[in-house]
């Protein structure tokens, strides 16, 4: 899994900082992650294939998560796109990109489908035989959801000489994959464990921008190989964070902590701030794995 | 008056242009033409103090001319931004930014005026003691609009020495500015030319993108100063223009032939083009004093 962060900066685009936007390439798909204004040529900038994008994932609709998506919906048109895309986010979305299409007498020569979020609780807004994708109801001035993203599990690696020595026939290899025990060509019954190893861990990741510091999100992210939570203040603005919905890089580093991740990624900063190394010295004390977020930077998770 | 193009290129953003976005600074006033989106990075860039904007004037709302506009009325709301912002544009546009705002849950704590356009007659627009802007009906797939922005004639010099000679009381001093032959303290009648020059000439500027070529503009925009005309296409694809309702470099200049325009500057080149002097090769046998806008340059007119 490769994350690639496109604009990882709060409030406005700047001269050399993008509001937020991200993409993670997961089993063969090219995830879009919000959409800050300026999203498509920063995915020129880092050289992502446009195309390739058949999923976007919206968290919100404040300006600085999603001002692109007009213009990357556009961009597909003058493209000749012909594949689907998806757009998930808060209801809401459908209307207002419609809208822009409307007034410029411009549709989409592509099938464009919406898929509008309303529930509270944490559901599963897309699956297929490699991937899920699950919401993380957030805590935001608007609807607000982060995303989970886990790869599934693959099937057991199947121990050829081990199969042959036990005499396995091969019309079986497919139930061994699966996890069952077999029987052989004498009739003897063989264990699974004996003949297969455990499939490569599955990974996962988990996006959450915007959001105050919110503990009830812990379990639908327990044990995530990656968190990207938002840290939007230092401890010094800290009376900022409940008062306008977002977060401490202390409160990013105990939501890492008791949701057990593997790795803190820190993000949306604000533009306040100009030594981010800040950020990582508040987040440590309380969560040693915990690297910065930065425009153009790329994690292998 | 001076020009600063903000962005020239027609489409959408690339690594390294920008689509359509000028500004225009005009007796004090800071006017913004259109609004792609990046306009507020190349704001930045260019150094232009963007709280001094209080006027917008959008021409149509395709995506590469007004996609920047949601965001710059963000940026100003989070910069505390309390003088009046008007904006300009087809009918429509109220209607897709508040909406954004809508969805947000951010409105602008400071006024924002719309003025929507609806007519195919030019139409005066903006009016204050200095400068006038004028609607100029264009022909593209959308309603559009482009803008006349002219100085108005300032009041005619005085020539003191004069004055004092043919003992002018100086109560009179407004009259003669304003024209009047005025008697002097002998009561002798002066004429007004005997002790005045004739004001600093006033300069005017013409905005015309998107368009077909459409001949009926010409009288409005008849020896203005400085005419941006979009010149999308080389003669190579001159088919496509009408079915696209854009124009080539000939046609362009065509125009400023036609209107006697002071100086013509080409823009809202397809980006299927790498050398733009060949806009320059086709418009200069019709029409001499031609140049390139391109992104970041400036012209005083």
């Amino acid at each position: 899994m490769k994350l690639n962060i496109l604009g990882c900066y709060s409030a406005t685009p700047r001269t050399f900082t993008n509001p937020t936007s991200q993409v993670l390439e997961i089993k063969n798909h090219l995830f879009l992650i919000d959409c800050g204004e300026g999203t498509q040529v920063q995915l020129r900038k880092n050289k992502i294939k446009f195309s390739h994008i058949k999923h976007i994932f919206i968290s919100h609709l404040h300006g600085d998560h999603y001002f692109g998506l007009a213009g990357l919906v556009s961009t597909f048109r003058l493209y000749s796109r012909e594949s689907e895309l998806h757009i998930y986010g808060p209801k809401g979305i459908k209307e207002v990109i419609t809208l822009q299409m409307k007034l410029a007498d411009s549709w989409t020569n592509y099938p464009l489908l919406f898929h509008e979020l309303t529930s509270k609780q944490s559901q599963l807004v897309f699956e297929d035989d490699k991937v899920e994708v699950h919401t993380i109801p957030l805590d935001h001035r608007v609807y607000t959801n982060g995303y989970l993203f886990k790869e599934k599990p693959g099937e057991r690696k199947l121990n050829m000489e081990a199969a042959k020595e036990l005499k396995i026939d091969k019309a079986y290899f497919s139930k061994l994959k699966q996890g069952f025990d077999v029987e052989n060509v004498d009739g003897e019954l063989i264990k699974n464990e004996k003949v297969t190893h455990a499939p490569v861990k599955t990974k996962s990741y988990a996006f959450c921008s915007d959001t105050a510091y919110k503990e009830s999100i812990v379990p639908i992210i327990r044990n995530v190989d990656a968190l990207y939570h938002e840290s939007t203040f230092l401890e010094k603005h800290a009376h900022l964070a409940p008062r306008t919905k977002h977060s401490t890089a202390k409160e990013a580093a105990s939501i890492a902590k008791q949701a057990n991740a593997g790795k803190l990624i820190l993000g949306h900063y604000s533009t306040r701030y100009d030594d981010l190394e800040e950020f990582i010295k508040e987040a440590s004390p309380i969560f040693k794995n915990v690297v910065l977020a930065d425009d153009g930077k790329k994690f292998k998770i």
